[in-house]
């Protein structure tokens, strides 16, 4: 049966004020009306049973999520340390397999923004194709929209059973290289995964000895012991690009990961000048400004491309070019401040 | 004996949205711990007797400014209309003649801020000096500290009795006018002015037809009838300016009459990149701004050249250059933001 693990982890900083350690961006109503949490689950209706979508996350937002999402409470899995995605996505993995020896597992985040879900369901039932057909860990490239450093690329090489093989990995190149891959057909690795539950635990034992030797401990229930006994790595570094079963599909579907105050500007209508305004916003003679409030009135008078936020208490007035650095501004504020 | 007229109306949008109708500007810290209203009843001492100054406001600030500034109730008095200066000055000096027959009086605004109190009296005790030696309106003609577009200037004529004849008034003139009319040793109309009671309201009846007629009412006591008699007109345009017995002295104190957000960059300290901060306010990698904030933090990071004010529940992100226009940016808001 197709099961889907949600990564729902998250320690909120990215959209600081508005998000905290208890409602992180996926919980909140950014991109729209609904949270991206919300809106991921809706996604899966008609791909994946609901009573088969599990979702790995920290301990502190385990009730949070569990109370907005209605999911089964044995389906909400609750990491003992943050591992980054490896383990956790390990860990899921092997308990939709303990559930149905025969789980084909699509992999995915809460925190997408993905505007065109019946796109969405056919590429990912394309990679679960796939995945169910051979022996492959299938990644699904978006096609990208603009040449962003903040993403990693796929470097698609020979056709396989419907799919690619991937020739290369590229982690956050600069903004010129990634122009050259998007020309050359390389797309964004977007973290949607889909692979047959023994074909990830039979790669990770091949070749992530940063989780290979723990796994024993899931085979007998141990959850604790298995993140203790692994380093942190994510599933790219630690199995992906090492391993000789990874295989692509394209993905037509607009995708945004909805990282940055500025990328509420590509994922909300803008005005006639450019800025995206959220609550109680007033702007005379601006441009270029992305503000949120969530109830002080705010005004903004001849000023551009910012990003003003009147949240939980706090407001911040930010270049809007630095958006995507706000955690080294955070990590510079003392945590009388920082702490929401 | 020596009176002081201190007006003190104001509508309370310069500071906005810090300055509300009930705690205008010169009620507030503005310029530090006291307000401007406390500092020019400070200012006085040793130069008029706190039972000799009158107060002129409007209904509404008459109570908070009794409470905050302990004057006799009998001193505090209130316009039945705002007609500008013109109104308020000859009713008030009627009254301190009514009170002293021989009243000298000095009339000076709340709102100033003037860090050398004892240059202050020593220049205004000049300028009284020369209204008790002759019959003379005399202006305090401040040296200017930078060509300023916003104030009015006073052209010195001829020498008379200690002081000097006013050749000229400019009002407003241009950056490039302003900088010529320095250097010919023009000074800024400040609005302190002195004069015998007798003088001020003879040349009212003189040459100010929008006063002129009504003032009999004031000799019957009729201040409500003054007031409706009376077109609104200031002192400078509806006396000075059209009055020959009107003669400056220079004063030499520095003053400020912190008009605008921007003025706080003058009377308050400064870090080393230019920014002014009051309150909670944390600012990263930010030049060239002004942010205040009652409580809320405020953290500005990248940002240059803005007002940032965090106030009675509203957010202002100003254009530095545009905060000698914030009327004209409140003028543009609806009521429910604009009142508070």
């Amino acid at each position: 049966m197709r099961w889907a693990v949600i990564l729902a982890g998250g320690s909120g900083s990215r959209f600081w004020p508005l998000s905290t350690p208890l409602a992180p961006k996926q919980l909140l109503p950014l991109a729209g009306p609904q949270s991206t949490a919300e809106a991921t689950i809706d996604r899966l209706t008609g791909l994946v049973d609901r009573d088969r979508i599990l979702l790995v996350t920290g301990r502190h937002l385990a009730g949070p999520l569990q109370d907005r999402l209605g999911l089964p409470p044995d389906n909400v899995l609750v990491e003992p340390a943050p591992k980054s995605t490896g383990p956790a996505l390990a860990w899921a993995t092997h308990e939709a397999r303990r559930r149905d020896p025969d789980a084909a597992v699509l992999s995915l985040h809460a925190d997408w923004h993905i505007p065109d879900p019946a796109g969405f369901r056919r590429d990912a039932s394309r990679a679960l194709d796939l995945a169910e057909r051979g022996p492959w860990l299938v990644t699904v490239g978006v096609v990208p929209s603009r040449p962003d450093a903040g993403f990693g690329y796929l470097v698609p090489g020979p056709e396989v059973d419907g799919g690619f093989r991937v020739a290369e990995f590229k982690e956050k190149p600069s903004a010129e290289l990634a122009s050259r891959l998007i020309a050359a057909g390389a797309v964004w690795n977007s973290g949607l995964f889909a692979w047959r539950a023994e074909t990830l635990l039979t790669q990770v034992a091949a070749v992530c000895p940063e989780m290979a030797s723990a796994l024993p401990h899931l085979d007998r229930g141990r959850v604790t012991d298995f993140f203790d006994g692994c380093r942190e790595v994510s599933i790219d570094v630690g199995v992906l690009e090492r391993s000789a079963a990874v295989a692509m599909v394209r993905g037509a579907f607009a995708w945004d990961d909805v990282g940055t105050w500025e990328a509420l500007s590509r994922v909300r209508p803008n005005d006639a000048a450019g800025n995206v305004l959220v609550g109680d916003v007033t702007a005379l003679d601006s441009a270029n400004v992305v503000a949120w409030t969530d109830h002080t009135p705010v005004v903004l008078a001849g000023v551009r491309d910012l990003v003003v936020v009147s949240a939980n208490g706090r407001i911040l007035v930010l270049d809007r070019a630095r958006a995507a650095a706000l955690k080294s501004v955070l990590d510079r504020l003392p945590p009388r401040i920082r702490e929401i």
